[in-house]
């Protein structure tokens, strides 16, 4: 069994990549729930979408988020009518919004919701949603405090961030699968996801970071940056809007205590020495995942 | 100004016919809400809904409910998911929902979106949700206990029912907008919509009654019924089902004390001196609104 800390895409593809290595069964995905939001009554939850979707083998690579054969009819009626649309939901989506929404107005939990969902569309790689209580991303920017969305959709995260908080993270309880599947991993894995806005709000669950912490020695994380930049998303400005280098360094940094072993891309094989000097095994890798030879490569370095 | 009670298709259908004879800027409806649902986290209010598609010009005619030029994609992805999909909800009726829930999440009530969305599609009658208080319909049935959809629209009204109770109409509050529509109209009518499911729940909050009660040498109801039969809904099962006669004159009966003129159907002119007695005037005409000269002249007889 490995367990895998997950945000969005990043994650996504790598789950993907491990699922043609070893048994997706064995896998577990502790997924981010910071982002999650309630929009016109439906609660969406981006991450674990857009990681079901990809295991499903139905995302949209053209866009690069959402479901493939995607249409539009409900979004642009809405905009008919003088309504927010900023956030787009595609008919297709829509679907699991009203199908997770209705589950929980019955009683149900993210988590049961995400393991029916997956379940249904053939994923066997195990969803779970770092928690069933509500944390909220906010960000506190040069223009106001602004919601997750706001910030990343609304303003595609071209604003300057000045802190970021997790509200509800403190008072948030870890799921029991999540707390199992965190212990009884043979190894831990941080996907290569924003460290700020995705891994972040799963370790400040608290339990969460005293666990990976205690198991530093299993835990192997893949850089997010290439050459100081991210393949997508604001990562490396956020790192360098909180003072952190904006470079593979910086992320390690960000995770000091956490990782036994960090696989960073070729590109900055010029950092290995530098990242090592802090006590961590380093290994260097192509972590693009775009072609599936590659994929592989990362996927064989992250269980060796 | 003219103030109608109203339902849906059937008030719908003479919201419409008396907007050709007098400006709809000059009537209000004052609109059910007790079927108003919360499903998939969205707030939906058919009543409301099916006024404003017919009077926008909007309405479905092949399926006598929803919006013309409807499509059903996302219904039909819920269905592949294992969602709750027998309540239908078009893509196009969809945005209505969302743009409804979303304003209602930021603090508007349902008067002000029933506003807006009117405003929005041209509609000029002014719709008036009776109350922006929660009001929910239940049935005591053979079944159980049934919400107002599930009765309707999943078991197709074909059960039997017991009792009706309007939950939250005690303690509910008719809007401002509403006290004085029905203050200041020259006439009331009511629609002939379902006296017990349609109209009653806007009788029962509180002031309503009373103020049509003291108003009745004003009121005039168009008689749902014609040979016993409603032209669509349980009207007719219901009303025997709860004690009273299977006819228009147990609709009269119904309404004691709150009708001044009662306009009945040509095919039970036998009936209007029976109905006489009780008090009240009778206009026979024709109440099926199918074809526009009829329409013109049940509008022109609720006017006269």
């Amino acid at each position: 069994m490995i367990t895998v800390l997950s945000g969005g895409v990043g994650a996504a593809r790598l789950l993907h990549a491990l699922s043609d290595v070893i048994a997706p069964s064995e896998i577990a995905a502790v997924v981010n729930v910071g982002d999650d939001v309630v929009l016109h009554g439906l609660t969406i939850c981006p991450d674990l979408d857009t990681i079901t979707y990809t295991l499903a083998g139905l995302n949209n690579d053209e866009l690069g988020w959402g479901l493939r054969g995607e249409t539009w009819r409900v979004m642009s009626e809405l905009e008919e009518l003088g309504g927010e649309a900023w956030f787009r939901l595609g008919d297709r989506d829509l679907a699991t919004h009203l199908y997770r929404s209705q589950r929980l107005s019955e009683g149900a939990t993210k988590t049961d919701v995400a393991k029916d969902l997956a379940e249904r569309l053939g994923v066997a790689v195990r969803l779970l949603p770092v928690t069933n209580d509500t944390v909220t991303t906010e960000f506190d920017t040069t223009l106001g405090r602004l919601s997750f969305q706001e910030y990343f959709v609304r303003h595609h995260h071209d604003v300057t961030v000045r802190a970021i908080e997790f509200v509800g993270a403190d008072s948030a309880h870890a799921t029991p699968e999540v707390l199992d599947a965190l212990r009884e991993a043979s190894r831990l894995v941080i996907a290569p996801s924003n460290p700020l806005i995705s891994i972040d709000p799963i370790l400040q669950i608290p339990g969460v970071r005293e666990i990976v912490a205690e198991r530093r020695e299993d835990v192997v994380a893949v850089s997010p940056l290439i050459r100081g930049e991210a393949l997508k998303g604001p990562a490396a400005r956020l790192l360098g809007e909180l003072g952190y280098d904006i470079s593979t360094v910086g992320v390690v940094d960000f995770y000091e205590g956490l990782v036994g072993t960090w696989i960073i891309d070729e590109a900055d094989a010029a950092l290995a020495e530098e990242i090592r000097q802090r006590g961590v095994h380093v290994e260097v890798t192509t972590t693009v995942m775009a072609e599936a030879d590659n994929a592989e490569r990362l996927a064989k370095a992250v269980l060796s």
